[in-house]
């Protein structure tokens, strides 16, 4: 029996985003990695082996997929959202790099519904024009190269999301983010939270940079701020689809 | 009856990507408005009308879909990918504000599967670490912008996604942002060309800035940029989720 790792997403919580593709891929597991919140969303069954694991420990995680899959299991490694944004796919390709035992093992990536564009589809269209993804978790790179991401893509005029804006560890950065923007972009420019977007307490924000605050992100927010020309009509914030 | 317009995303075209949210939608419609191509894929049946136009008349297709809906009708207006990415939902929203007369017809948008996100799935995760989104067409901004836009992307090192990057009608353009990257990025830079993706006869080709031609794409192409970090493993291309 030859095994496999599958990377897929289940996007940002509600389950009618799951698309059938990953439903199917499920369906033929023997194994599921991931995160505890979203191994939870896993209907557990006969043959079907959960592996839970906390936060912070997605090196580890892969090379469980691919140790697994190495001895014919069919492993489905679970992210919210998709798998490529912010997520366990490039992990899977880390561990995979760093262990070349692990060569030839099979290896596909199911896309899903990532939380920005949830997140935009819940505002109006806030990103319907071009834009760019920050983390602004500084984990794994230096806020300096955040900070200096934050103003090229202020002087590019993208609209912007940011996945990770705020956590306990570091409850100042993104208050400094915010102070960035407000200098790159004025007080005017529209910034929205989306809070748990998809889930039934899903809340949704839209304020100015002059009036948003550090507190009104956590870790279960995602933020997208307006280019240039973003704006409200009626209940909705969208971004026209032309640029001067 | 309370007519609604929803604009919902198809995904990028494989039928096991469209979200069982979106068939939901379309099952409870009672006209389904879009661009030819992506009409064609809604089954036929009783109670549905279907109004298909050719492409560029995105404003006109969204003032039929909301004077519709005012009438008491349930209009999907269909995009492929994320209705919200390069697609429908900015002209909805822009048709509303230009004709104050739909104010309060329902509007929402169900999130789809968008072609960098399928694209980067293929290729196994080219955006996995902070990345932008530019839709290369001049036809609703200046090439300038454009070119100002690539170059502020390069020296934020972000991953990048092209939509449209090259038509019959601008044959050349897609050459000068290959000029543009290779001057900002260097010859090494990795750039993955995925053609019909998901579709039955997906291509998908990674070769360096240096050796890309602007042949290699159409508009049937989604491209990948690395950023400076982004290298092959096996036969996948990735990017790590740190940074220096």
């Amino acid at each position: 029996m030859n095994g496999w790792v599958s990377i897929v997403g289940l996007g940002p919580g509600r389950e009618s985003l799951v698309t059938p593709e990953v439903r199917e891929v499920i369906a033929q597991a023997t194994d599921i990695i991931g995160y505890i919140p979203y191994v939870k969303r896993i209907a557990p069954r006969d043959g079907l082996t959960l592996h839970a694991s906390d936060n912070r420990v997605e090196i580890d995680r892969a090379t469980h997929a691919l140790s697994l899959a190495q001895q014919g299991a069919r492993v489905v490694v679970v992210s919210s959202g998709d798998p490529g944004v912010f997520a366990m796919a490039s992990a899977v390709f880390e561990a995979l790099e760093a262990q070349p035992q692990f060569e030839g093992v099979e290896i596909s990536v199911q896309p899903g519904i990532t939380a920005m564009l949830a997140a935009a589809a819940a505002a109006g269209a806030p990103l319907g024009h071009d834009f760019c993804a920050i983390n602004l978790s500084d984990n794994l790179k230096p806020w300096s190269v955040i900070e200096h991401r934050l103003r090229m893509a202020s002087r590019a005029d993208f609209a912007m999301a940011f996945y990770n804006p705020r956590s306990k560890s570091r409850p100042h950065q993104f208050g400094e983010a915010l102070s960035i923007l407000r200098e790159e972009c004025g007080p005017d420019r529209l910034i929205t939270f989306a809070r748990n977007v998809t889930h039934e307490d899903q809340r949704l924000t839209t304020v100015t940079l002059g009036e948003a605050t550090e507190e009104m992100a956590d870790m279960r927010t995602v933020v997208l701020v307006g280019n240039s020309a973003t704006r409200r009509v009626g209940p909705y914030v969208y971004t026209p689809r032309s640029a001067l």
